[in-house]
């Protein structure tokens, strides 16, 4: 770019894009030209077939966290077809089936990245919403092609339904990462899943494939029957029920909370046993009240986790598609994009919406 | 006891005992005669010589966390000669110096025992202040004996000063336990130590006997020079120095916070790096405010933890013996413990009183 004159989304890059953008804070997601990078030596071009939408793909249109550029450009649970490799790319083919989530590059030289865990490292690219290394903004999966360094990129398994499967790059490994860390992947213990939505539902899935107790904790009596019967959830508390978390308490090794309004973990914490952990996912945007005692008195661990590092990412899949875990979505065209997020936003999904990229993106 | 009449506590147990307890909520302390179970197959009988005033022993007489039972009769950092052995006594013989703690029995059968985590079983009897297994309370160690199971006493190294190390009885634990347990204990790791009080300051000698960087973090500029001169700390921060804690962010492997004021939690775990840990062994009395988004950014463990198990314990004293560690301590007489309690409150100690039992303990 020449100095002084910045270059518009559409001619920034050599190879032309195309998706649907917001361009301010309504949200209103629509078709916008744009353009990829030319794929380096390192890089992979995908053909985007899937892709999620997630509830961070929702704040971020709506500048919900403050932080977004417009036009912006969602989608981080990308599945696609490998169209181009560099040439000094190792793990993949033209013709792979391949997904990309929530990050596209990191520093890969802090403790953070040393430690296989990019998704802590301070120059972390996120997917979309995000400054590349060029200067230039990352634009997501909600589009037909996406270039992406190969060490970001997994391979999805042969038996790994595409779509089903989309969603496993961010609300999958999101679960799954702090379930592996705090040693909540263990026949027999007592896994408690709090919050039934995108993130709650593979939980309760990856619990059951890790052979653990799993029990759905839910503000809705209504998903009882769903917990239990599809999902194979051992138990169910509703939340508001006082008298049935009582008699729950002190029974769980652990707790996978996705809950992102603000609410009471004090009868939360007291559902954990002694050193058990409850893992934060969901991110209220106001501060929770925290009592200390129940944490002091039991030993107990209160975490956040975020996403996971790649090589976690490629465990978690390949774990998956040998278990069959993957979501259970509502596959929608983009041009339903728009009611797709008034849903979401009213948690009127079981559980994931994804877009059939492939056969309805068209720039046409 | 006979059915539907109390013994007196002077009545209650064959062997007269005397002490100093508190008989309302103004926490007043004044001589108390009570009496002591005999020794049983697995007791051992401790003549007291030293007894660390603890700050709970402070919001115990005063009835301030509303489960006191009076008379009661503090003291649970006790350090004093066996004078005499049950039969099936392994470990002691008359004339070992031992401590006892904050603990003096627990189930033994549960979870928590059999992973030697007794401070976490459901059935623990706390040294003063508790319902022992005959129904009558426990009274703790400002007396001239105690009578306890064997497996909740522990052995006094020969080089353990006995009034600097009776401290290290909770304050020690309370800080080594989840040191240890946390992986706070490796050389060139980076500490840091909120509130450089009786805790506190042990915490910054054993990170410093463990080989770590330890950075004390206070309200207080006046303690810098002891905590980098006296105490050997290797960085002070002002917490109410905005400027201060935002150069030092990301620094830190994990953090031991003493403080139980309510105070702002949101700065502290900024000081964190990535997968960092900041365990709450102080308990404010109302809920902190937890922003929920720096655990998740970071992979962020806030945690609480109470004493230790008797291994831990044992292993602590062994450690601290070996290593020089003891409390710095102000050697007070029986009389003068109701002044101890007021400078207690208004934090006029450094760093912890002892209260010369031996000496000055007197029932005449």
């Amino acid at each position: 770019m020449e100095k002084g004159k910045k270059a518009s989304p559409e001619d920034e890059h050599p190879r032309k894009a195309f998706g649907w953008a917001a361009r301010d804070s309504t949200g209103v997601l629509s078709p916008f030209k744009f353009s990829r990078r030319k794929n380096g030596d390192t890089d992979v071009t995908l053909r985007i077939l899937y892709c999620g939408i997630c509830h961070s793909d929702l704040h971020c249109i709506k500048n919900e966290w403050a932080n977004t550029v417009y036009p912006v450009l969602p989608g981080h649970e990308i599945v696609g077809v490998i169209t181009d490799v560099g040439s000094k790319v190792n793990k993949f083919k033209v013709g792979d089936k391949a997904g990309v989530g929530c990050m596209v590059n990191s520093c890969r030289s802090c403790p953070s990245c040393k430690q296989e865990s990019e998704n802590y490292c301070g120059g972390l690219i996120l997917t979309y919403n995000s400054i590349d290394t060029d200067g230039t903004m990352t634009y997501g999966g909600y589009s037909d092609t996406i270039v992406v360094k190969e060490h970001f990129v997994v391979r999805f398994p042969e038996s790994m339904p595409l779509d089903k499967g989309a969603p496993l790059l961010c609300a999958g490994i999101t679960v799954y990462t702090p379930m592996k860390y705090f040693g909540l992947s263990e026949p027999g213990k007592h896994l408690g899943v709090v919050g039934l939505g995108g993130l709650g539902h593979v939980a309760v899935k990856f619990g059951k494939a890790f052979g653990m107790k799993v029990t759905v904790i839910s503000t809705s009596p209504s998903k009882q029957k769903e917990a239990t019967e599809s999902l194979g959830a051992d138990a169910f508390l509703v939340s508001r029920d006082s008298e049935q978390l009582k008699a729950a308490m002190g029974t769980m090794d652990g707790i996978i909370n996705t809950v992102s309004a603000v609410h009471d973990i004090a009868p939360l914490i007291n559902l954990l046993k002694p050193h058990g952990k409850m893992i934060m996912v969901g991110a209220p945007d106001k501060p929770l009240q925290l009592h200390v005692f129940p944490l002091i008195m039991g030993g107990r661990i209160l975490a956040g986790s975020c996403i996971g590092g790649m090589k976690d990412t490629q465990e978690m899949i390949d774990f998956a598609a040998k278990h069959n875990v993957s979501a259970d979505i509502e596959l929608v065209r983009i041009d339903y994009v728009n009611k797709a997020m008034e849903r979401l936003a009213k948690g009127d999904v079981r559980y994931r919406f994804v877009i059939d990229i492939a056969n309805t993106l068209s720039a046409a």
